[in-house]
């Protein structure tokens, strides 16, 4: 068992700083806590019990020895608990902030050494935690009424900051993926994102890790990791502290040196690291490859499937701006061949126009989609199709036929339908096939490219 | 009356083509127009009456002229519909499709040639018409159950592709954000942007008009309205067919000639037209200039208003992000100066982080905002607020306080708020105000840098 399985598999959670009421920090944490599958010590010098569960006032009366220690007081407090945990705990979660983010470097340092002689494990300080959701384990201070947790997926989220988490928690719930574990490192003394990358390598219930880096301490370890764990799985980073004063701004948010980025994207892009430009680009990418799983082989994680894309619409000015997102992306939109261009001709209507993209025009039908894509499969590396649901011919059924599509034919796949009323069903329905709905043209061909392009 | 006042306020309208059942097209217009307020002509050569009323077999028998005509007939009919149009009506829509878009442009030069030997000012061919709220005018062939139509607003819609109509008017209707007249224009062989354009013009009820584009028959002709137009309104252009393959797809979707791209945008450049790089990016840009309206002197029509931006978080990681964003968008984070940092210093925690971006952390309470808005609002050009909802700090007392600032305040204001299921009743508050959210940091700083910076 790696050290890091400690945090995400511990049998038994000491909590020091439990409360009894939600409306602390400490009680939140307990009442996540309840559901945990494992064993939980709350520590609370005022208490016997707290929440329905024995309370300990302090961790020297707890029985046993515990795999996970959780770390809820004042900062100026953390030195003395960690040296009361030594010997009691593997792994201490410091949730905590006043450390190296408002200037106490010493107060960081002494944390950090104490935690190596006791020979703890440490994440943190000024973080959020562990969230996964296969152990039930769920160590974030924000109610689920303040922050909904997603349902369980194949999204590992990584992220020093806990704003971002709570950002990314709803933009995953939002398009409908799901997270495998969560873990917001903060300040990073210990455990960073080198260390989780090496642990999300051999974890079976990702296929996509989700990177959010502020600063780094080990950019050579940070560049081997991650090329070591873009080979296995589909790494997305975003590094924010972009510019002088995003720097300013990471810094005194975690105490990292956040470096400069220029140097930084040019490693990422000559050791192939896939790198999102913001946030939204991070979730394009996300839900696409999250969407993909591992099911559709060539992997995208492996390496390039191809640059060959077709786009089937029936809104001819939504297939333009599409295309015009293909070229920025680097992926051709070929024309359809010859031999193919005639079959369809024959059983479509003439004012169809049969190039690429193609248009559908207002008096589609559900079917026409099914027909492109199945005389069209082998001749694209991946297909945006654009159902503008305006028009009397798109109907769920549209749905129906693309989960069929999708079972029989795993090829990066990817929708644009604008959000309006009629086609909410159509979205639920081809979400649940995995096939990934975008609310704009341009959003969608960035989710394909994750798919079709090596970074 | 300029002669396009015809297609806006037209007294009577004649409806060739008018059908008895929204199953047809020409039903969904006729019912579409049983609201306007003005007198219909319905034609239809097998029908005395038409959904309630009085219809016409042919056009000779319709005893007045009228303003306009809508021509929804295939299109091999509409030379010998024109003809008869002639001294009928003074403008005319050819909603009709078949015409250059699928390579017959001896037909289109004919129905060209007919309208202008008659002197009829027509729209189209191949084209969704008018939707003139404030007029009930509505031209569109799509039933509003299929297509909502937004509320009345300042924001004029020309498009050339009705399928970005519809996914525009599904934009601007979630961003709560308005429709002053909207114009689908096709083919454009008679009636064009630029034409368009010097209308707008005088438009008191349009403060922001976003023009998209596939194709350009005079360049030089649209580069002088659109720079006369950009001196009074904000006018932002969104251009298709910017690669090869998208010039062809636009080609074959209007039957004009897309044009090298590069030299369309360095152009706007030159002359300061406002573009979009794509369809986000023109929503962004269109809710925060329509949420500004005329109100907030200087207007961003006129010039530039500066580039120093504040933002104010309680999320230091989605702060960072935003300053990102700002650095690309050529805006100045500037830090905060020490007198008012000490200022605010004096009133809040030691750790919140008063640099620029200024982080109130989780502890916030919706006064800080507040409190730090009316402490630097003369320091900087523009702010963005973030509010992550997901702290018991945050409720929606914050919507109340900024629309009390807003009123008082009429400086540049964006907000990223998650749409958290808490997030909600604050997001319509704000927006009530007319300070627009957005749903991420950098959609934010992006609909902020319309407000700021002269294209």
């Amino acid at each position: 068992m790696s050290s890091l399985d400690y945090l995400f598999n511990p049998a038994s959670i000491v909590l020091i700083g439990a409360a009894h009421t939600g409306i602390k920090l400490g009680g939140v944490v307990l009442k996540n806590l309840l559901t945990f599958r494992g064993k939980v010590y709350p520590v609370n010098p005022k208490y016997d019990e707290l929440m329905g569960v024995k309370a300990y006032r302090t961790v020297g009366e707890i029985p046993d020895s515990a795999d996970l220690g959780i770390i809820m007081r004042p900062a100026s407090e953390v030195p003395e608990i960690l040296k009361e945990l030594a010997g009691k705990v593997k792994c201490a979660i410091v949730v905590s902030s006043g450390f190296a983010e408002i200037g106490e470097h010493e107060l960081q340092s002494e944390v950090k050494g104490i935690a190596k002689e006791a020979g703890i494990r440490l994440l943190g300080p000024n973080c959020m935690g562990v969230f996964y959701p296969g152990n039930r384990l769920d160590t974030f201070f924000i109610t689920p009424e303040r922050m909904k947790r997603p349902r369980k997926g194949n999204v590992a989220i990584l992220s020093q900051s806990g704003a971002i988490m709570a950002s990314l928690f709803e933009a995953i719930r939002v398009s409908n993926t799901g997270i495998s574990k969560a873990v917001g490192y903060g300040n990073a003394v210990d455990i960073d994102e080198s260390d989780l990358y090496e642990y999300f390598l051999q974890d079976k219930e990702s296929d996509v890790v989700v990177s959010y880096i502020e600063s780094l301490d080990d950019g050579r370890k940070f560049v081997e990791r991650a090329r070591a764990l873009s080979e296995k799985k589909s790494l997305i980073v975003l590094k924010s502290g972009k510019g002088a004063s995003g720097s300013a701004a990471a810094f005194s948010h975690t105490g990292r040196l956040a470096g400069r980025y220029e140097v930084f994207h040019s490693i990422l892009k000559q050791f192939r690291i896939r790198e999102a430009r913001d946030f939204d680009g991070l979730m394009d990418a996300t839900k696409a490859l999250s969407y993909q799983g591992t099911s559709g082989k060539p992997s995208p994680a492996a390496g390039g499937i191809g640059n060959r894309v077709c786009i089937v619409t029936n809104g001819g000015g939504s297939g333009v701006l599409a295309a015009d997102e293909c070229m920025r992306q680097g992926l051709d939109v070929g024309t359809v061949s010859d031999e193919k261009m005639n079959r369809l001709r024959g059983v479509f209507p003439n004012f169809y126009v049969l190039h690429n993209p193609i248009d559908l025009t207002a008096q589609v039908k559900d079917d026409d989609f099914l027909t492109v894509l199945n005389e069209l499969k082998d001749d694209y590396d991946g297909f945006v199709i654009i159902a503008l649901p305006n028009v009397l011919g798109i109907t769920e059924r549209l749905g129906e036929l693309m989960k069929h599509f999708r079972k029989t034919v795993p090829k990066p796949l990817v929708f644009h339908i604008p959000t309006d009323g009629v086609s909410n069903r159509i979205i639920t329905l081809l979400e649940k096939a995995r096939i990934p709905v975008y609310s704009s043209p341009e959003r969608a061909v960035r989710g394909l490219t994750a798919l079709l392009l090596r970074p």
